[in-house]
């Protein structure tokens, strides 16, 4: 991809900009010194300010909801934020794409290589299986080398990336038994969205802990796919989500039996050399584990372990901020590798402690 | 044990009863008709009448802390509960004990039937085994006709509690792989304790999530050992402890391998048998699922499940309010077994929702 | 009314039984040993168990929700509580009193006596102006004898609760200059109701806080209304509620400038003999201030005060559990009083603290 | 003060930088380009590294605290920030300003430009008459041009700043009863500070809420003293603290009698012209007010205000982040003023939403 030209801001659009990811977006580019908002989208609040919306998004006074023109929007801007449903995003990915704009995708629709898989937990087909087999997974830790030329990238979910990066050490250097995986998730509200809905309403929330999706929730299949492809071999996985009491964060705990002999300090070191260069995972020493409010607002990932020989397991666990490492911030990120830029930029703030 | 005369009041004392477990037990036997608690001691608030230090208590206007005088306290009361920190309650157990009271304990020293097992684990040699001997670990859903007969019982942990009700009829049945299992737990902060800590303060576990203790929870030996009577073979699972930005609850997540062909609609049946006349345990129906705050201030036990079939395990989830179930609940509802009393009497309010 | 007879428990009826204050009624009943729930009504959730729809009240495993036929419901119910949205309660609540049943109408409907102030701050003219004249304001601390032979009662909103008893001392015995009053509340998000709106969502409401409906929030009438009944003089209050971010409970701070010589001590003397044999409302020692959590789940109002005489001013703190002393407990207590009975039956629950 | 030359950092240290205005200077800073903490001291954790005790701040992997030892500090630093407690900062702040460094103190020491004034509500004699003289109270918004030229600055409370910013365009402008002033702030948990207590458990601040300080607030000089200087008389106002269940954030409600005729939209246009230039205060539209959501982790304060004509009331919000505005953001504001430096370097983030 081109790299953005001195003194010349990237003219960015969000189309879905009224959701927590739009909205995160809109948070994290205000920060970016090299990018330039020029449309964002709702057809809800088309024609008013995201500052009338958002009061503590003052910084954007100059800039309102539009509804979803996709020709109109197409002149407006370089590359393209989608923060819409699943489903919706499918015809709109494809348009930016087929009109040579590089696009990153939040949605689920580009994440799943296999469109038989998708259409089995989405329960759609998916129309676009060409433009589909162009997309990449935007993790960088895996993918940097693709995400740099493409031209689509499809934004992993939240509960995948805290779940692939506790866990992709461990698969790639085989110190695990494939079949023994379990993945227990605790998400804090906002990876709900943005709604009205009783569910979500802060009575029934807060003061409350439960889990959701035993067994169907439609993010196993991504982290499947992934693991499945680091370790050259077909993994299923047991996979919980659950709802916690907060606004941000992903804690995932993970357990696997070892497959060779390992302890801590052993296994700590694979995980450390892995991640070495990467710049949002810190791999923390032994005997310290991660907590989500030290990864608030901010697209780390901390990861920590232990090595359990009474029962020959190894326990990781990963905290991110959903919104941001699951979400919007690695989009950014995304975006800088596609388009040459120093990979931190914007990305930089420390946890909002406490 | 003998049952409570008609129009007579049992005199009951709490040695350590300010602490939440000891608070816990004034708020439930303020509503419990045939019990007049006689005493009740702390150290460090002795002479403080019981509603200044706790403003909702204003009930006990008449009754102030004491020091712990227990040749004194022995005239006071008929029964004692003991919500002392492990270690301070072995020789006190011991005493009320010997001096022919019925004690329920609250602390971890009574609960370990194997004097090696407590020193491996609390790093303490227990100094009474004889009296250990004597020790019924009060979980009534198992030791209801041991406990009717006892005169000391060993309240369970409250991670014990919630683990042990989730795995009992699957472990019972031969459900499940012995060696596969798995325990996820995640507690409400009052399971802490009453105390004053950075690590506990509201600025550090508000808006957080973390794992602690892995591997080397003191509460494991506890759900190893009941587990392991329950099924007839020794049982190692893995335990995982987190801590909740709650006050209270725990929802523990249990993941086993399936040793048999079962489907979720016939494991439940199995777990609906068991429980049947069990008057805190609500197994829920297919699809549904607890919430700690569907128990927030009762003492009922939820659970529901599921078998995945693509990884065939079973998946239960419990939900216990930790104080209640977990602790002070389930010592009243011990005091009521072994004083013949109906079992449900002053444990019958409703949760608190929302 | 009459008493409720020997061994014959009073049947009630719940109309509007799924929002917040419906459901809290079915908590509260449920602890109350002479009344029997013999009908509960909510258009959305017809046919629905009340035990599906709310786990936490699986004591109800043979009531379901119907449609609220008024004709039909009439022979089902000795009592009826109406927890409906203001304006539909006009006509339901006259249609019981002029079957001749005992009404106990949560909405504001019958609270204002004068239809022309209800018509100003509810823009709907008041249809019944005649029932409205019979109905009795249900504050117990200010109507006990008139509640006693009422056929309608009008439960008073949860702020006016927290502030007319904040002030009703001070301001009968003429301690304060009534032209000064500032009443500032502070009101847990169940006040808002349960429904589907992102405004009470979790992620909006968690961590913020907020006034609203300043200088316009319908519980001001009243407020003025009993406080000017209660003084003789026609009073106006600034009256400012705010949202906390909490499930249940109110904190009124009032402040007001005093009319005559006094201090803490002497205030305190007039409130606590005003409130002296008031089952629900205590007055704290000086020094010793509410909060909402020592009243979480009860029905009690404490109240703690100061004299700052750098301000010649009297600031007075009250707390109430919103759904309980300010709706649904307070509705039990006056049915209390309507049917003779001991009027703490059902309402002598300790606060769930922590 | 000297202005800081291209390419060159500020050496700062913070002494006193393991509380949370400490830890919240050290998040500040690090996203401050012309800025290098050069040392950190904490008694307590001398010797630890920050990372280590904050695991948040992986960027300061070389920093470690260390004790204070003031000689030692001269060389290291150009400016210094005390956060240390009351009193203790008397003479650190003397020990700096006699040695010509500029100095930011961020405790209550030299804040009260009158000595007796301190004493009176601090309990303690300043030791220091002449210093103090020499300190400016480091509210921008009132004290630019003299924080300019300043070597010590006395950074303001959060109180202060919240009520302050409230009041100052209404009593410059005469448009308020001076002697009607109420103040009612309600501020989030970290208010309270870093430490082991009881009374800041979690478990006793969550889902609670209470007035602590009626009457005798330490921070009620302060609003007064600047109060008074702004409107040319002397003040008094009524302070109510209250601790709010959140992490950070003040609002501040404010309550007077009109002086003049006025309405919303005639004060609204005082304050927007009065803050017109300020870039870290937002005066709001008409309709809309503050939430503390809106302003988390930054140094904005929102305000919003209404006149009810029905009791003739000015009723203005106000709403900061405590540990930033109303500490560490206001703080590192002041160094920019002193230093010559753009008053918003450093300071520009967008509030943490949701």
């Amino acid at each position: 991809m081109n790299t953005a030209k001195n003194n010349e801001q990237l003219k960015v659009a969000i189309c879905g900009g009224s959701g927590y990811t739009g909205v995160e977006l809109l948070r994290i580019l205000s920060g970016h010194p090299l990018v330039k908002i020029t449309a964002v989208t709702s057809e809800k609040s088309a024609g008013k300010k995201v500052s009338a919306l958002f009061p503590h998004l003052q910084k954007y006074q100059n800039l309102s909801y539009e509804p979803m023109n996709k020709i109109a929007l197409l002149k407006k801007a370089d590359l393209f934020f989608l923060a819409l449903p699943h489903g919706a995003s499918q015809e709109a990915v494809n348009f930016f794409f087929e009109n040579d704009k590089p696009v990153i995708d939040l949605s689920a629709d580009y994440r799943l290589s296999d469109p038989k898989v998708y259409q089995e937990w989405y329960g759609l087909p998916h129309k676009y299986p060409n433009t589909l087999k162009k997309a990449v997974f935007g993790l960088p830790e895996i993918n940097r080398s693709r995400i740099k030329k493409a031209k689509l990238v499809a934004n992993p979910g939240c509960y995948p990336t805290s779940a692939i990066l506790a866990l992709l050490p461990a698969v790639k250097n085989k110190l695990i038994d494939l079949s023994s995986v379990i993945i227990d998730s605790k998400s804090g509200t906002s990876g709900a969205g943005r709604k009205a809905d009783v569910a979500v309403s802060f009575c029934e929330v807060n003061e409350g802990f439960k889990a959701y999706g035993i067994g169907t929730h439609r993010h196993t299949p991504e982290i499947e796919q992934e693991l499945s492809l680091a370790s050259g071999k077909k993994i299923r996985v047991n996979f919980t989500p659950h709802l916690l009491p907060v606004d941000r964060g992903i804690l995932t705990t993970v357990y696997a039996k070892i497959s060779q002999k390992a302890d801590t300090a052993s296994v700590l070191q694979v995980y450390k050399k892995l991640y070495k260069n990467e710049p949002f995972v810190e791999v923390l020493d032994e005997g310290i584990f991660p907590n989500i409010k030290n990864v608030r607002g901010t697209n780390f990932c901390h990861i920590g372990m232990k090595v359990v020989p009474r029962t020959n397991t190894l326990i990781i666990v990963s905290a991110i901020d959903n919104l941001v490492k699951g979400a919007s911030g690695q989009a950014v990120h995304n975006m800088n590798i596609m388009m040459g830029l120093r990979e931190t930029t914007g990305l930089e703030s420390v946890a909002l402690f406490p």
